[in-house]
């Protein structure tokens, strides 16, 4: 906190306490809610292969002449009218089988995965499956027919543990102090993802047990969260998941109330900062099936990008760090109403656009991006980031500051020389993984063919401006493409269809991991890649 | 409650209030252990052919430059050292892999069952197995080793499910009346199972974690409460099981703590009354190989009896009632010390014999069923069952009895002819199901060429007394094998080799069924079963 805040009465809400009745006054850029979400692509481009069958089936009843087991009479049921041979019923649907078979008059519809089956209803039931989005701040919950693949509802919520710690690090702190935390971490968000099923159940009037297989990606620290896996090995050197296979697992062992013998599938993770969000999103591009040089990067607190070069996968992680969510930046904010997203300066003359169009309130990811990208077109920033001369740039407390929103009666809204080295950071990790990815194919950036952003900032930046700082590579603007939530994307797909969850495996399998801070002379390129070194090419190649 | 006795001052506990502090007298003949029990046959005719594979596998420990998964190390170690391509591994497993390999120094022990790692240890872990053959009223408890079959421990123990009810009946009504009864039968068990296993295990210095497969039998009844499956119609006609087929279930899924991944196998059940302690029964015995025409009985509350002849199996069930465990006999008891259990008459001149040669405190099943052979080869019952003068049968309170033993200041034990129609009852339900028998098969009784006896009563019955009283077919002596408790052998052979428990799967998949009441001319073939009309061959064949 500066002098001149303290002067101004600010001071910090974790010092404070509360000596009576307070009344709190909690400024809109510090709300979290309602943030930008993203429902874009409801419709797949695949042709389901579902892993779970739903067959109707009628039953002889039994009789003391013929007093055939349920279990068995279900079986041969199944034989005779749809040519099913015997498989296994889950000992939860085995539970309600006989009272169920009863009560609908020995006329049902089971579920059937692989040779399991797993949930029953009434007759033409129809079964649904859910398709979850779980990032470190965001959870995005999609519910699909299984049938025909069609998005039938969406939610978005906040990751509860953001209780526990806004990055995954702290989080996996939290976790790693003691078993019992580590299960309220999990209950804290297999409580929120089962009001979410009820949610988008309810909308389109369904019942959780209509919900028969879920597919879940998350990050590896999330993934592991969720599955109660261990997590210390994923906070110390050398960072290795403790599991990296697909999993099918059982709702009911992780507390998910969905169908009664329902599994739970994650998708394989590829490293300790590489997880099963990176994989459904290469699954969603199809980077892995493509024949081009191709990135594809997901960018957030934490950055994966892989590539794809004549068929060999590697993939690289980048502590890319909070700067693009607003964090540790002075005026940074989420995503939400209110903040300034782009910025176009030309000479002194300044050009804000806020989300929502609301008077500014603080400046997200994509606006830092784009007012540094504009400072340096300007040269109110020299190439190494250093604030320079200009009518809108002042200094404040023995720092540099460019205003970006005078606010009648409050403090304006700036970007400080602090925030812009904050924002090399994060850039910087960026770049430097991609160098790495290239190098190691023994290429330079400009055989990048094709590059997919993914993820909700990803979507909302300026390309241009992030290849202006040095983020991205100079290539063709129209090498680019932004493609929003690819992970959820990538979490449905494999939710209906099979070969695509083969196909994920095999992403994961051949995918090779670099550990960036193995790359010769890292420190040297780091430095260089913070740079604000970028210039957008004339015209498309 | 007769008037005589009403005189002296006795009065149905259950009727009564205290309205102080009062002193509670429970006679010795009232108290239900410790009963006889059976811990015979440690050592299992069989070569072990074990479902769990024990694995020793020292790991690579990763590093940044090569930062391998827990699950996928573990794998290639495996494939390396032991040629096992990749499967699953339980997510209760998995759940404690890393912590463990990292405080093992990566060399540890796995137990592998088909493609699945269920549990985990130091190097050269001893992995134990659990057979239990869950009856109405007693549980036998097996620790065996899985390597080589031999039982370790052993332990007997009351189903504490009889404050539910003495039968399976009783109990189908209590726990079809709410769930939560049905969850608190289900507790019962569970929590003695529990119990059982720190006891056996403790007993040989073991932990309840080394314990990776369960094998557990019980009659039809005792199975599904067990696996909280629905009872209510195993209770109604036609008498359906919800579950015939073998039942491989998470031990978590049942509350049984034993490694984190074993599972529990259940046998197959045959039909609503015969049930998977049948077919271990059926499995010990050998029945199902036999080429010759066989018999096999294990008699109890319910008896269940099941006839090879030519290879095709059928069994029947007959609710014997609890006549031979001593319940609604006026001295009844069970097998506990003290008890008559057996009896020799001749003209007057009467021995007794009790269990452990204590005084006589009251009359056990083998006891009564002595003495009513005794009493018709000495002409004090007729053929009917009708008691006739004798020296020692005396008329108390308006009904015949025969006195076994006086006690001085207490009242004698006696037979009354209400007891011995009791008798008459249990025997003719067995004699019936053996003729029903054999009478599908187009036979007469004298086509049996071999009976195998089993359950704990059975081991202690007299046969020339059972062949006396009509219970039995006078088949020469040489013919009968008592065999112990072969149910809790059968779960021992079935718990160390996969080839016996598909030899289980074919008995209960090859095993026909047939409904005693369905029978034509029940009633008048009932009546006949229940005359006292045997003879002891003079000599065997």
């Amino acid at each position: 906190m500066t002098e001149r805040e303290l002067e101004q009465n600010y001071r910090f809400a974790c010092r404070a306490y509360p000596l009576g009745d307070v009344k709190i006054h909690i400024p809109s850029e510090s709300l979290t809610a309602p943030q930008r979400t993203q429902v874009e692509g409801l419709e797949l481009p695949v042709t389901p292969e579902p892993p779970i069958r739903g067959l109707e089936v009628r039953l002889r009843p039994p009789s003391l002449e013929v007093p055939e087991s349920d279990d068995q009479n279900l079986w041969a049921a199944l034989a005779r009218q749809q040519g099913i041979s015997a498989g296994i019923i889950d000992l939860g649907v085995q539970q309600i089988l006989s009272p169920e078979l009863r009560k609908a008059n020995w006329q049902i519809c089971v579920a059937l995965r692989d040779r399991e089956i797993v949930a029953l209803g009434p007759p033409f039931s129809h079964w649904l499956g859910l398709a979850v989005d779980m990032g470190t701040t965001k959870i995005a919950v999609y519910l699909v027919d299984m049938q025909s693949g069609r998005t039938l509802a969406t939610k978005g919520l906040m990751n509860p543990q953001i209780s526990y710690g806004e990055d995954v690090v702290s989080r996996i702190a939290a976790a790693d102090k003691s078993p019992e935390n580590a299960a309220k971490l999990q209950g804290l968000l297999v409580d929120a993802l089962n009001a979410a099923v009820v949610s988008v159940c309810s909308e389109i009037g369904a019942h959780r047990s209509d919900v028969v297989e879920a597919v879940m990606v998350g990050n590896t620290a999330i993934h592991h969260l969720f599955a109660r896996l261990p997590v210390h090995q994923l906070g110390v050197s050398p960072y290795v998941p403790a599991v990296r296979s697909a999993l099918d697992i059982k709702a009911r062992d992780l507390g998910i109330e969905i169908a009664p013998g329902a599994y739970v599938h994650l998708l394989p993770n590829i490293a300790g900062y590489v997880g099963a969000d990176h994989v459904a999103m290469l699954l969603a591009t199809g980077v892995a099936a493509s024949e081009a040089t191709v990135l594809a990067i997901d960018i957030g607190t934490n950055t994966e990008i892989c590539l794809n070069h004549h068929g060999r996968m590697t993939s690289v992680s980048c502590a890319s760090g909070p700067a693009f969510e607003g964090a540790h930046i002075k005026h940074g904010m989420r995503a939400a109403p209110g903040a300034i997203e782009h910025v176009r300066l030309s000479g002194s003359r300044l050009e804000i656009q806020t989300i929502g169009g609301e008077p500014p309130v603080g400046i997200c990811g994509s606006g830092l991006l784009d007012a540094a990208a504009q400072l340096r077109l300007n040269e109110a920033l020299d190439r190494s980031g250093r604030m320079q001369p200009h009518p809108l740039v002042r200094n404040r407390d023995g720092t540099e500051e460019f205003v970006l929103a005078e606010r009648p009666g409050r403090e304006a809204i700036t970007v400080s020389q602090k925030d812009v080295r904050q924002l090399q950071l994060a850039k910087a990790a960026i770049r430097l993984g991609i160098r790495a990815l290239v190098e190691t194919e023994g290429l330079a950036e400009d055989a990048i063919q094709r590059v997919f952003i993914a993820g909700a900032f990803g979507t909302f930046i300026d390309v241009e401006s992030a290849i202006t700082i040095g983020m991205l590579p100079p290539l063709p603007l129209d090498c680019f493409q932004q493609v929003g939530n690819a992970a959820g994307t990538g979490a449905r797909l494999a939710l209906v269809s099979t070969s695509r969850r083969a196909q994920a495996q095999q992403i994961a399998a051949r995918d090779g991991y670099i550990e960036l801070a193995c790359i010769p002379d890292f420190n040297r390129k780091f430095a260089e890649a913070s740079f604000l070194s970028g210039a957008v090419p004339d015209a498309s190649r």
